[in-house]
């Protein structure tokens, strides 16, 4: 077995370390190393299959993409964060997120529906064309509100629900959706792995609940850092956290042979 | 296409209906069917596939299970029932469920943890030898109380939680879990489907937000009617309600090729 540990990749750093890091016969990361790829956006490549068997035709290539977890959260369009906020009103950036220019805000709004509130829930910038409220089915049911699953800015057709904001409220007549779950990738990553923009992956988990989702949409664009995008739901039915590292395990429907 | 409709089957009930209930050739059951051999518990078995192909040796022969899902509720050992409603109190069926003897009782308790209470929690009847609460990951972000992925019973070394009743508390020091997903059967559907306690299936959904659920443990009774027990988290992570049907896709880590 080959270890590759924390010290060896940061003594490789200086060097430069490719990327993706192609993972190959009897490699193994530990887990501070996979954690000091990730940090650095480096995508991990397991060709450790295909090396161990007789037919490197047939064999599977498995990539490991971290996931990202995404809870309850609004984009605003720039009129609406006005009318919540007040007016010429500008978000300030709490924290960085995995998509490059994507922030969430200090800012938070409460969610009012027909059976009940959700307080604090985060204002996710900058703010965008239309205003989108992305909720799990749990929070749905908590609300009273029962959106379709869409991707991101599908909007048509989608219920509404009130913002309440420390400035004003907002009764919308739409928008509200369960994302639809996905995986960001730049165009290199796309070429590097052969999928393209709206292909459809199988995904599977490890650990104590271990399942596929089927039908992960790919969105490439070329500021997009790879993540597999899931909601609260899907997170908590497969003991999934934000950084845990995922198989894409087939694509179109088709399995990976 | 042969479409099965719910009065061709209600006319079938006088000479006797098959169980399992094997679909062939281009057989088509309505939804209304499927509801109908499902409140009779008469399962179905998918052999389409198989007769469709030129070679039955290699094509899956496809298992229709239907799905119960489990919201937050509580086992009560009886001392415990004496404390939380009053000495020698009996609880009171509610409604059957799809375990014979097995029902949801008129009774409600409050959970109460570190960081938050549910209320109107049902409790589950008859009464059972150690109190077990089983939550959802969900429930217990919101509870501060962070137990283990378990099959029921299996309680040692859970965490505990506070229990609120009319007429008095209990601390629990052990019990709370979250269910480890499972498909209860009889002895006779365990003989059909070649399947054994403790295998565990790779169960498929349909649907928005179709899924592979791996690692679903299988539990014998000869009391049991065929069912796969999800929580609310996996519920809604995947699209499902309670009677929807699944799909056996798979064994011990293997599909059905």
């Amino acid at each position: 077995m080959n270890l590759i540990t924390e010290s060896k990749l940061r003594f490789l750093l200086k060097k430069g370390i490719p990327n993706p890091f192609i993972l190959k016969g009897e490699d193994k990361l530990t887990p501070a190393a996979i954690d000091f790829l990730r940090d650095r956006h480096i995508t991990i490549k397991d060709h450790r299959l295909a090396d161990s068997s007789l037919s490197t035709e047939t064999t599977p290539t498995i990539f490991m993409v971290p996931v990202g977890v995404s809870n309850r959260h609004v984009h605003l369009a720039p009129e609406d964060v006005d009318i919540l906020f007040g007016k010429d009103y500008s978000l300030t950036p709490l924290r960085e997120l995995s998509q490059p220019g994507q922030f969430a805000a200090k800012e938070q709004v409460s969610l009012l529906g027909p059976k009940g509130i959700i307080q604090n829930v985060r204002i996710l910038g900058p703010s965008r064309g239309e205003t989108q409220v992305e909720i799990s089915k749990t929070d749905g049911f908590q609300l009273g509100v029962y959106p379709p699953v869409r991707l991101s800015g599908s909007l048509e057709g989608t219920p509404g629900l009130t913002l309440i904001g420390p400035k004003g409220c907002i009764s919308l007549h739409q928008g509200v959706i369960v994302a639809k779950r996905h995986i960001h990738m730049s165009d290199e990553d796309a070429k590097v792995y052969k999928l393209k923009q709206g292909d459809s992956l199988l995904i599977q988990t490890s650990g104590e609940r271990p399942t596929i989702f089927m039908d992960v949409v790919v969105r490439v664009n070329p500021n997009y850092q790879i993540d597999f995008h899931v909601d609260l739901d899907e997170a908590n039915s497969a003991g999934l956290k934000t950084g845990d590292l995922v198989k894409i395990v087939g694509k179109n429907g088709e399995f990976f042979t």
